[in-house]
């Protein structure tokens, strides 16, 4: 058995653990990358890449196309980009890719076994962890196992459902609802949850709702899949005590969560800590055990492509610049949904503020995109801007869009937050017209206006709630 | 005849008039706000609104849709809102809506004339011109009326030409072919200019001009009308020495750019001057006349509905709040265009930039949207971010996007200009993904890599040029 020794090994070449190997062998450093699967890791291969892929498709649907087609598309996109990434990971100076499962043996000691080649033992100066998650199974009764989906088997599939059930109401439940029912699939969504996204705030919800019942998804909430009768294609669902059938279903896809990869990663062996919500790690990715990292979907970081990357750009910054003066804590990360439409946010959640401030410190302020003259020419019905600030200050806590450019229009408040540009600042800007940015300015413009107007209650509430809670 | 005084008299109830009579009317101040057209001036009437819902349909048609109902549809929202505006314009207190010919007979002195009414005079403090532009004509010898388009009757249309010749290659003139053409209509584009949207870097055409190539949209450039033979349908075009026929054409629309409305005002009855760019304004939009002001389309200020409003809330607070301690300089006007993709800007533009700076100096980004994984997921062939900063320091001097969603991402530039944020701070930005804003990351990426590698020669050329010019 070899018995190498790397600079850095890197455990997952998804989008966290690639940020990480990539940087560091840019910068001179030699990295063992280890992959189980394919080069990519989720995004690639089973996440962001097919499904914005069959998003966009979807959005561009018109009736008769080939359908057969547009699936092949995903699929051959996905394909086409694995084999680049695989490629170029593998043209990489310093960085050497190593397929085989890795588990710890000691602190820095991995064994990467395979079922074709023997295994090996290869020790590091630092270990990094990026593992990802997997989809959380639902067992149902009498489903059959070619009829049960989930993201990791969705974008193979060459023929479309006429019904699909989606087990769950998260963001991959929600994008791929708007996306098959675009393409002319029956859409049904069972959630446990009450609500849509039940993450976000209820006024996303309350937005997003109109649009499924609109293009006629048909929602379940408050309920599960209890069982399937193959004879009849019926799944049997249940809500609190009541059950009731959902007839013709051809596939069902579970997306109710997801469990992080760490149960065969051997950490014992390494002495590294993990809790419920993944492995513990401090805002530049360590784990309690010095010279161990963790990036991406395996800690408790939001499960974002763009988190594990900011997450794993930090951990190259660390290991390769470490006289760089870096801010402690992690930068804000916004969170995206590409339903139609989207839904964007970044800063402090309504629910985050409720906590930390005492009510009567914050003002909310909102615009409905339809009161926009862009949301008149393009006739929205639902979404909005929405924005917490500080009283009296017009610092922005946090902000949430549900419109049709909402990941696009968010980095505007990821830049103001940081920033800590106020309100005021906001207000002088001039804004596009028509666009649903424009909106910003309605925001600016009501805000100033309450607080000029009633500017000595302001002060007072100001100076009465700024240190409550 | 009535000899009236109001604290302010507002000339035209476009854009630019609106924002200052009724921010006026809001704070108090008396009001009157002549208009000799409808309410809602260009952007309402023939402009933005009408034409963005056509591009919103034309975007979302779909063969066997009926368009005589998306004309229809067109014209209807357009009605609507003007009728919207105009009743509630009418219940505004303070604000006195009149409708009639205005023309200057003193320095403060307002004669107001139409066909059903005696003529009225009435007197003012301060006097705001807001009497916008109209469209610039074209003489095509054998070209009946009825064929003949311009922006201010091409909405009320209630066929689809089967071909339609578009004069011109501004905004306007690519705005329409790209909208036209998506409603199946044959679009040919012909224009005296060498290239799509002159007024832009010749980047910006570089990428509009395949988009137009892909849907077909016949360009001519270095051409123009020359002759149309009504027997034949068709239109003779000039190109230098040469002339081409161009068969069955069955509307010709003009977008050769616009006349300001300036002639029948008496100006000199008030002493207020203009040049060949319009009535003259500082920053403030005030004229060589003491409570005279000008804004919008009248003045040399950029032609979009977003700088009249800007220029208005300008006026308003300077009328209405004179001890506001205003900026000077009037804010960063970013430019839109509803393209397909779309274009944005802000800053100096890359000749505006050479004029003021040492090439040496600047250091210009640029990502290719279609490197980018959105890029990838949604297929995308031509579209840019481009930024151009200062070497060393990484300020901002200017941006520009081509791609899907730019007129909602450029107000991130806004921001970050306006409160001079340089590419340092946008590097730890989390950008969600995939999106095409997470292409600022890259040219922030990239701006510091190759800064920190060549610090002592970007230091070197950053004292060396930084004061040349």
């Amino acid at each position: 058995m070899k018995n190498e020794n790397f600079e850095n090994i890197v455990i997952g070449a998804g989008s966290g653990g690639l940020t990480v190997a990539i940087g560091l062998a840019m910068q001179g450093k030699k990295v063992a990358l280890i992959e189980s699967n394919h080069v990519g890791g989720d995004c690639t291969n089973v996440g962001c890449i097919p499904s914005k892929t069959l998003i966009h498709l979807a959005a561009n649907y018109q009736p008769g196309d080939d359908i057969g087609k547009i699936l092949e598309k995903v699929t051959q996109k996905r394909d086409d980009l694995r084999i680049k990434e695989t490629d170029e990971v593998g043209k990489i100076d310093n960085l050497h890719l190593i397929f085989g499962q890795a588990r710890f043996t000691g602190p820095k000691m991995i064994r990467i076994s395979s079922d074709d080649k023997p295994a090996r033992e290869i020790t590091g100066k630092n270990v990094i962890i990026a593992t990802g998650a997997r989809p959380r199974l639902l067992d149902i009764p009498g489903l059959p196992v070619d009829r049960m989906l989930t993201n990791e088997s969705l974008f193979d599939i060459t023929t479309i459902p006429d019904h699909l059930a989606i087990i769950g109401a998260g963001i991959i439940a929600i994008e791929l609802a708007f996306a098959f029912r675009k393409l002319g699939t029956k859409v049904s969504l069972i959630a446990l949850d009450p609500r849509a996204l039940p993450t976000y705030s209820p006024d996303v919800s309350a937005a997003i709702q109109p649009e499924l019942d609109k293009l006629g998804i048909e929602t379940h909430y408050n309920a599960t899949g209890d069982s399937f009768d193959e004879s009849t294609h019926t799944l049997t669902i249940r809500s609190a005590q009541n059950t009731y059938p959902l007839n013709d279903v051809d596939k069902v896809l579970i997306a109710i969560g997801r469990i992080r990869n760490i149960d065969n990663l051997g950490l014992d062996s390494a002495g590294v800590l993990w809790g419920k919500t993944g492995i513990i790690v401090d805002g530049f990715g360590r784990t309690n055990v010095k010279g161990v990292y963790a990036v991406g979907d395996v800690t408790p970081t939001s499960a974002f492509t763009h988190s594990a990357n900011a997450q794993g750009r930090r951990v190259v910054q660390k290991i390769a610049f470490p006289w760089l003066p870096l801010k402690k804590s992690e930068p804000l990360v916004p969170t995206s949904v590409f339903s139609d439409p989207e839904i964007a946010t970044v800063g402090l959640s309504q629910s985050q503020i409720n906590k930390k401030y005492h009510s009567n410190l914050i003002k909310s302020l909102r615009v409905d995109l339809k009161s926009l003259d862009r949301g008149y020419t393009d006739d929205v019905e639902n979404g909005f801007i929405h924005v917490d600030v500080i009283r009296l200050t017009g610092r922005i806590l946090g902000a949430t869009i549900v419109g049709p450019r909402a990941s696009e229009m968010i980095s505007f408040f990821t830049l103001a937050i940081s920033q800590k540009i106020s309100l005021y600042k906001l207000f002088p800007l001039v804004y596009p017209y028509p666009t649903y940015s424009s909106g910003i300015l309605d925001i600016a413009d009501n805000y100033l206006k309450e607080t000029l107007q009633n500017l000595p209650l302001e002060l007072l509430n100001f100076l009465r709630y700024r240190l409550m809670k």
